[in-house]
């Protein structure tokens, strides 16, 4: 009666890839799929992750990716507006739009008319609005995580894509530096559970301020932190260079005073010399004193945890303390270079864009994309962070499906994923399925298995098998587990 | 050293919703925000779906939100075509429109020359691509499971959205009726771990095909099936008056056949009398009573499992067995009314619509939000789903914070969920936030346990507290844990 169901399709056949003038299907530049591998290693990292903000009280939202632009627009500087992605209006969307402006076709002038709305460029606006938007309902100190893709139009290129992943931890509504704390140990805790060494690096913005009169105001503080953003890269000769040629007053010399310090072993050792400039406001300095204190003094991280008086990043946005993640040189292949894999820090006002002030914000976020990089690159995947099917049912004649589908169920009942090969097609054939897709191990049942009531259970790894009566199966489900 | 810290903002008392000019935040239509707890109970019934895909050896794809239009347009009817949200192409995107369109205001043909993407609408026609394009890296029979938004600009309402969740999974690559035992199997495991009582329903296509010549040709076919698909909604009297109305040849008394049997006990009993119809062309019915039959002899589901025979949602896309699950009334508050959590079924050509032929497809989805409504509406999440932190501790003054971030790290370290509240506030305040998150316990840490070496821990259900050494904190975890 099963006769004609069991049959398997060869797709390697029937391919016609121009068939009736039906073009290759393609994605769009700058987007990814994601195949069945990969996407287990992206959720084992965001699983991880996950598991650690939820350790820490940190409670899931999600905003919808398509926002009202009035929300979007003005928020990320002229060059964020021109890379976000706009929506079409739905229906008859030239009505509204302005005849001159067409016939000129200023495409400036006509989006304002068929445009409302746009993708998400990145999660702390959308943060910032829901906040706002659900300021009565929400518990302060909130703290939110928010793991989910963001859309710029950005010329894509290696490592950079139109769509990807930001996964961020916020605390809002509270100034107290025990957050700032408490996120450097989300980020140590993260990655040590990741199994990826890396060097957390913090600074604070008031450490710059305190020298704001000393470098001629804030014009000259505000480029000195954007060229010695760079001494990664061009080192500390390479930013004297270039801070000499700005002619910032005692640029190069508050540069030679922080890199002296920035070469100090110990945290508070770096603490105490800063406190010894002359020039420096003794307010602001006593602020990020403060704060890097009490941060050293709560968080004992396994990870190196660097006072980096060279770390700049975001600085014109930050009002606080600031971070960056970098990977451990020492645990990656050699040569392989990849920038930053998170960071963050402390923004006074984050919800002032919408009109609600005196909200005071700290988060991080972890760069999946990178992470996962580097992960591959490194070789530090554990085994079952792709961990797929156990066990593969082949049933050699259809009669033997309803013993199969039992044998799955059971296993299934104790955790252990299994399923039954589709159909009774030659064992070979069953078993380069499995091979394929890395299942180590197959349970053959056919005749001599159905008279006899047992399976005959092969190793796919070692190669090696053996007979075990059905009815003992429920006492040999652990050689199967992981 | 600390005292100017751990200050805490209050809120309330800061918003100025004008401030200047700036418009009060919104929404797009049809979109929502998922605050934390929605979001937590949103996550527990995707997890646990999720797991059951896995446990079947389903594995997890993602494709990117966009999507060329050339993949999408025409796939979804001359409706969905407008129901697509285009995205206007970048940079200067009139320049490659036609100017006399343009003059003449006409949307529909300066749509092409504007806008080259859109947001994907549902989770099919991207497999479907994901397949064609993967084709020669894939393992066939392959199982993917995709939990993804989707975007349609239909008119929002009462349970429709604009930006909606799909839970997929499907099998391409193998016609064999084992995957569809498969998939219902997934269903009753799925809504008995989400422990939602269901009804699953199952039909064929080939069983209305069998009737075709009888019912005068394909057409009366395909207006047969639409009008018995609202007999849940008229009964039997209203379909027969809108099948006698629309002069289908035989309608009415093939339709009474159906209905007869819909109302015999068992499936196999039903199976048996409709193998006695005369005018059934006897290949169709066979093939659909095969797999009916195949279906029912190798599940054996928890929920009520029906061969529905009015069943006929999308028959005209699918080509097999068709599949509708709706929750069971018996578990709902009373007059509670909803329509199917989920469905699916066969359809022979999937990939058809780029060009390669013969892959038969069958899946299924989960309606995510719908389920939520319900789970929600009879209050059957348990109280695990929502789980959020556990332990709170609370300083009595700032020099307690190394030692609240101490036992928290500890928790932390074994699995439990606990935070420090940030600031070393009036204690009423700390406790009115530990009863605001639904934080079960809060320790208390001031000058005397400091002095000691013990901690307060108040439970804040009951109302009774105690002491307990800070040496011997390891040994009561137990009672902190879920």
């Amino acid at each position: 009666m099963l006769n004609r169901k069991y049959q398997f399709v060869n797709p390697k056949l029937s391919f016609e890839p121009y068939f009736r003038s039906m073009s290759k299907p393609g994605l769009p530049s700058g987007t990814r799929d994601f195949g069945p591998e990969t996407m287990l290693k992206r959720k084992f990292i965001l699983g991880t992750i996950e598991n650690v903000f939820r350790l820490h009280g940190f409670r899931p939202i999600e905003t919808p990716a398509v926002e009202n632009l009035a929300t979007l627009t003005g928020k990320y500087g002229d060059e964020g507006d021109q890379l976000l992605f706009k929506i079409l209006n739905n229906g008859d969307f030239l009505a509204k739009a302005d005849e001159v402006h067409l016939r000129e076709k200023n495409s400036k002038s006509v989006l304002g008319s068929i445009s409302d709305r746009g993708l998400r460029y990145d999660l702390t606006v959308p943060l910032a609005r829901f906040v706002v938007m659900n300021r009565d309902k929400l518990t302060f100190p909130f703290k939110r995580y928010q793991m989910q893709p963001v859309w710029r139009a950005d010329r894509p290129q290696k490592g950079r894509y139109r769509e990807f992943w930001q996964c961020d931890a916020d605390v809002v509504g509270s100034n107290s530096t025990l957050n700032e704390a408490d996120l450097i140990s989300i980020y140590d805790e993260s990655f040590t559970a990741l199994g990826l060494a890396v060097e957390i690096r913090i600074n604070h913005r008031k450490v710059f301020d305190a020298f704001a009169t000393f470098l001629g105001g804030e014009a000259g503080l505000s480029r000195f932190m954007q060229l010695i953003d760079k001494a990664d890269k061009i080192g500390f000769d390479g930013v004297a260079r270039e801070l000499e040629a700005a002619a910032i007053p005692n640029a190069v010399s508050l540069w030679q005073f922080l890199y002296e310090i920035n070469q100090l072993k110990s945290n508070h050792t770096k603490l105490d010399a800063l406190q010894n400039h002359p020039q420096a406001s003794a307010e602001e300095m006593e602020r990020a004193i403060q704060d890097l204190n009490v941060v050293f003094s709560l968080v004992k991280p396994q990870n190196n945890f660097i006072l980096d008086l060279s770390l700049a990043r975001g600085l014109s946005y930050y009002t606080g303390c600031v971070f960056e993640v970098t990977p451990n040189p020492n645990g990656l292949p050699e040569g392989f270079n990849i920038g930053s894999i998170g960071g963050g820090g402390r923004y006074d006002n984050l919800t002032g864009v919408f009109g609600l002030k005196d909200f005071s914000g700290v988060g991080i976020y972890f760069g999946l994309d990178r992470i996962y990089d580097i992960m591959e690159a490194a070789n530090i995947f554990p085994n079952t962070a792709a961990s797929d099917v156990r066990f593969l049912a082949c049933a050699m004649d259809e009669s033997a499906f309803p013993v199969a589908v039992e044998i799955v169920n059971l296993l299934r009942k104790n955790a252990i994923s299994a399923e039954v090969y589709p159909s009774a097609t030659k064992l070979k054939k069953q078993l380069d399925y499995a091979n394929d897709r890395s299942i180590p191990f197959a349970a053959i049942i056919g005749e001599n298995e159905l008279k006899n009531k047992e399976i005959t259970v092969k190793n796919l790894t070692t190669g090696t098998q053996s007979s075990i009566a059905i009815e003992n199966i429920k006492e040999n489900l652990h050689l199967w587990k992981f």
